[in-house]
Parts: C-alpha cells; sequence; structure tokens
C-alpha cells in the first residue's frame, strides 16, 4: 500500500486529489493501492493513517478556504508515515520556501518527492538531487515545466542516450497568449493585456510573466536537469515582452515571421536566454494561445517537438499522476 | 550484464550497433553494464558469448553484404542464453513473418523483446502481449511507430492516469514529403513522386506508403496498444494520395487548409482510418517534409502534440535504445 502525502492544497493540490478520487481504480490498476494519509494547506491539514477522505477535503477547503487547524507539514513529515510526498505549495523563487524545506526534509528520510513547485528546483536543484541520491530516494517534477506538455520524463526515458545540444521552447502560456493576439489583431501590448487580465489569464501583476521570470526558472530546471549545467537563475540573459509593438508583427509578418518569447538553452552555443524572437509562421513553435511548446535538438532522434497546455489545474495533475506512475511502475 | 541479441543487420540493425559502440559507456552509466552475444541476418550471423565485436561485424556486413553463415535466428534463441532480444527485420505486415516467430520464441523463453518490426505487432499484438505477461517478459516497440517521435511510451507512461480519446497523426513521411512539395510548388503528383523515387525518399514502387498501407499499419499498433483496442489492419478505411490534384491544393489553400494524408482513430467518434484531410495551414499536423506528428487527445491533459523524425536509422536507432533504457530502468 502506497503512501502519500500532499503539501499544498491550492488549484493544484485539489486537481491532484480530484485525479486520485476519480481515478483510483485505474491508477490502482497502473501502480497497485495507495492512500492518502495527510493533506496540508499553509494554515493546517488533516491526517489519517488509513486514508483521508478527499472528498471532505475538497469540500472542506472549498467551504471554509483552509483546512482544519492544528497541524502543519513539518508535524506531518515527522509524525506521519508516507512513502511519497506530492509537493505542490505555490513556487517562491527567491529562497524556494515553503517548498524547499519540505522538499529537503522529505528527501532526507528516504520519502520520494512529486512537486510542480519550481521555487526549490531553480533554487538548488543540484543540491536536492545528490540528497536524494544519498538517500535512495527520487525527485520527480514533471509538473514544473509546461504543465501537461511532457517534456521532463520525455528527455530523460524516451530520448535517453541522445545528447541533447539544445531545448528551445515556449514555456509561459501568459506571453505566448498576449503575442499571438498581437499577430492576430495588431492591437498595442497594453490593450492585450487588458484582456487577458479580464480572463484571468494574467495575473493583476503581470510582471512575473511578461517579463520572462516564470520562463526562466524553468529554463533553468531545464538546463540544470536535462543538460547537466548548473547554472543559476541569475545566469539566465532574460527580455520581457512588454515593449513588443504591433509595428514590430507588422514588419514580421511581410518576411513571413512572427514574435515568440522563447527560452533557450544551446550547449553549442552557449546560450541561455529567455528574449522575444522572430519564428517563421510555420515553425513548430509559433503557436498560439496559453498553448506551451519545446524543441529539443538531440545527436540521434534530430529535432522532436511537443506541444501541450502549459497549465491547469488538471493538466498539471495529470503530469503529477505521471510521475507517480513512473514511481511506482519501478518500484514494483 | 545484460546480454543483447540483434536479429537482423540491415540498416536499422547496424544502426543500433553503432549506437551501442558509440556510446557504449553512456550508455552503461544510464543502465548497467552489457554486451551483444549474437548478431544475425537472413543468412546468418555472429555469435560469442563473451560479446561480438560490433565493428567488426559491422564491416564484414559492409564489405560482404551479409553475416558468416552457418547460424540461424532461430539456432541462437535456441541455443544463446541473453536477456533482451532486438527483432529488427523487415517488416511483413501479410503474416509478421520471420518477426512473429522471433517474437513469439524469445517471448515464451521470459525473453524481452525490443522491436522495431510493424509485421508482427500488426498480425498478432493481443496475443504477444498476453505471451509477453504470461512468461513475465516485456514486448517494447516504440521504433514500430514514427521512428524517433516519441509516442508509444509518451502514451503509456507521460499521459498514464489519461483517458486516450483519439490520435490523429502523420505516420509516413513519404507521404509527407510528396504532399507538403504539392503544397509549395503546385506540381503534379507523378512528377514530386518520380522526385521522390530520385531522391530515395519513395521507394520504386511506392504503393506501400502512397497507399496508406505503412499508415495503417502504424494505426493498428496505436489502436491496440494504446487505446485498449483490438482491431485488425482490414478494419481500417483507407485512401492514399495518388489521387490528390495540384488543384486540390489550390482549392484547400484558399481557405487556409493544406492537405496531409492523417491517420487518426477516435473512440468517441469510431474512427478508424487513414485518408488525406483537410488541415490548417497552422495546425501542429500540417508539418512539411518527412516529420511524423500525432496529436493525442486526452481527458486531463488535453490535447499533446508531438513532432519527430519518422525514419532513418539513426533515429530509429534512437527508439530502440530508449526501449532498451526502459526495459533496464525498471530491473535494477
Amino acid at each position: 500500500m502506497i503512501r502519500i502525502a500532499i503539501f499544498g492544497f491550492g488549484a493544484v493540490g485539489r486537481g491532484v486529489a480530484e485525479v486520485l478520487l476519480r481515478k483510483g481504480d485505474r491508477l490502482r490498476r497502473i501502480f497497485g493501492d495507495f492512500k492518502v494519509v495527510a493533506v496540508t494547506d499553509s494554515k493546517g491539514g488533516l491526517v489519517d493513517d488509513d486514508g483521508v477522505d478527499l472528498a471532505e477535503a475538497i469540500e472542506i477547503k472549498r467551504k471554509r478556504k483552509r483546512l482544519p487547524e492544528g497541524i502543519t507539514t513539518l508535524d506531518v513529515i515527522e509524525n506521519v508515515e508516507f512513502d511519497v510526498c506530492v509537493e505542490v505549495t505555490v513556487t517562491n523563487i527567491d529562497d524556494g520556501e515553503p517548498g524547499l524545506t519540505h522538499i529537503r526534509e522529505c528527501l532526507k528520510r528516504g520519502i520520494d518527492v512529486v512537486t510542480s513547485n519550481k521555487g526549490p528546483l531553480v533554487v538548488a536543484y543540484r543540491d536536492l538531487s545528490k540528497l536524494a541520491e544519498r538517500n535512495g530516494a527520487r525527485l520527480m517534477f514533471e509538473a514544473t515545466v509546461g504543465g501537461a506538455m511532457p517534456l521532463i520524463k520525455l528527455v530523460r526515458n524516451d530520448l535517453a542516450g541522445n545528447e541533447i545540444y539544445a531545448i528551445r521552447g515556449i514555456l509561459n502560456g501568459t506571453c505566448n497568449y498576449i503575442l499571438s493576439r498581437m499577430e492576430k489583431e495588431r492591437l498595442s501590448y497594453d490593450q492585450i493585456l487588458a484582456e487577458a487580465k479580464e480572463l484571468g489569464i494574467a495575473e493583476a501583476d503581470p510582471s512575473y510573466d511578461v517579463e520572462g521570470i516564470d520562463a526562466a526558472a524553468k529554463l533553468v530546471i531545464i538546463a540544470n536537469a536535462l543538460m547537466g549545467m548548473d547554472v543559476r537563475f541569475e545566469d539566465v540573459e532574460r527580455v520581457g515582452i512588454t515593449k513588443i509593438t504591433p509595428e514590430a508583427f507588422e514588419v514580421a509578418m511581410e518576411k513571413g515571421y512572427t514574435i515568440r518569447l522563447i527560452a533557450e538553452v544551446d550547449k553549442v552555443e552557449g546560450v541561455l536566454r529567455v528574449s522575444p524572437r522572430l519564428v517563421p509562421i510555420q515553425h513548430p513553435l509559433a503557436i498560439g494561445g496559453t498553448l506551451n511548446a519545446a524543441q529539443i535538438k538531440t545527436d540521434l532522434a534530430g529535432d522532436v517537438v511537443v506541444v501541450g497546455k502549459g497549465a491547469g489545474s488538471k493538466e498539471t495533475a495529470s503530469a503529477i499522476v505521471s510521475d507517480l506512475v513512473e514511481l511506482f511502475r519501478c518500484r514494483s
């Protein structure tokens, strides 16, 4: 019986709980029996060695906005027995907390970790992966990059044996939405941004997205985890999309190009950069809407491209479940 | 020590041997030590319990077009000890032979199989997968569909937990080359085909490709292996590309569409079909050249698209190596 603890019960945590609940039978057939023995948020949590009632947890969170007080995530790590932690607290790329401490404490105890939290990986990927290795635990993080766009395991598994020369991608759906609407409608950046805010595609303070911070954080994870590099967030050359004008699109389109915010790490060219780039209109990275895409340049397989939904609680849950499957398939 | 036997030493078999040779150290770090104890072609083979000299095998094949006579693949299966068979003989979708017998005899003995050979899977997927299960062996076949385009393990692993509603794809690079050149140049099908033959992109008898037979064979594997169906080659509704005219492209392009040979299996709509379809110009499946692409429709992850090189010995070797990695990672 696999015992799961979920740390973080926002949209992603609830999405995971819903999938475990709704698809329990299917998942049990894939990786064996499991139960969720703890669920926590920043205020409290629910613990039950026999399995937390996930439907009830979701309902409590929906009604009261918080789980019952009186228990902390660190209490759970210290006092509850579990095999895998699903760490889905909010990303903080300054110091990685609180996720970083959660992940460290789990890995130290040999507990496998599946996370959607970019912060700890941006701040301390190398330390965490060494810690995992030393303690015979595994750290899985498909959901940190590109939501349901499969990239991490695709490179590690499906392209195993390949030298990875470069990865270029569209890693931020908000920017891509804004740019692809500017392409189609030639409205100003500010007009489209205002609409994106209304639609909930952009945050009230959109700087994390439009300044390329989110894409750069993901690029750091890609460089360190998939290309054997050891780079920090500060190493990324970064230009956002705020200065792009409808006229720039006009000129680009005349030549058969569009403009996209491209995150790229290229070992051959020595590039680690997030910036608006010209992309040929029919290029696989010239995608529209809030999609994410990545182009992986390899020695054997040539170029491989993946496109998928970069965000959403269901989509992120899909990535987390795929990590759980990978963990448990290899265990049994 | 993992003992590998390679059955079939044409372009794919030699490609695998070259990768095992050239990337031996890297692969040993990923999945442990290995040696190739047998290599066979339709005429003979080389066997060495201490490891066949792959460079020598490649050289012999290059010079004499055949391996030394005196040993058959069935001899090897009966008399040589090995853990995994790389079955890369030529595809025959009529009765699956000789690959079908090779694969059956290996699985019966509990030997894992990695194959690029569509024939046995088109003819007998369900039987083979049951045989594998009964004998505790695994049957891996990433290389049967789409060369280096990752699809099989991507759906099984990265999208594990998802309901797969439909898969639509461009699964034949020759057809896609012809159609994308007709799109660009508005020349007749016959003109482009003649050029494709000269370039070695189309066979002297191109019917296997242009009649959609190859794509339909791959579609059968996709339906049976990834969507839990039980369909035969004859069940595929199939129309080739031979009747498409430059005028058809003219009309399509005016409305913002192009024409591609699309293989599609859709559980919801009850479709199992290979046929020329209109595809919007900016759609991820509107790819050019000899590329392959697939769009996977799921419940959680939404739509995921992958694009990659559909053929080539290095590319196919990449897929085979990724299957070896999957086999051995889970073993150790």
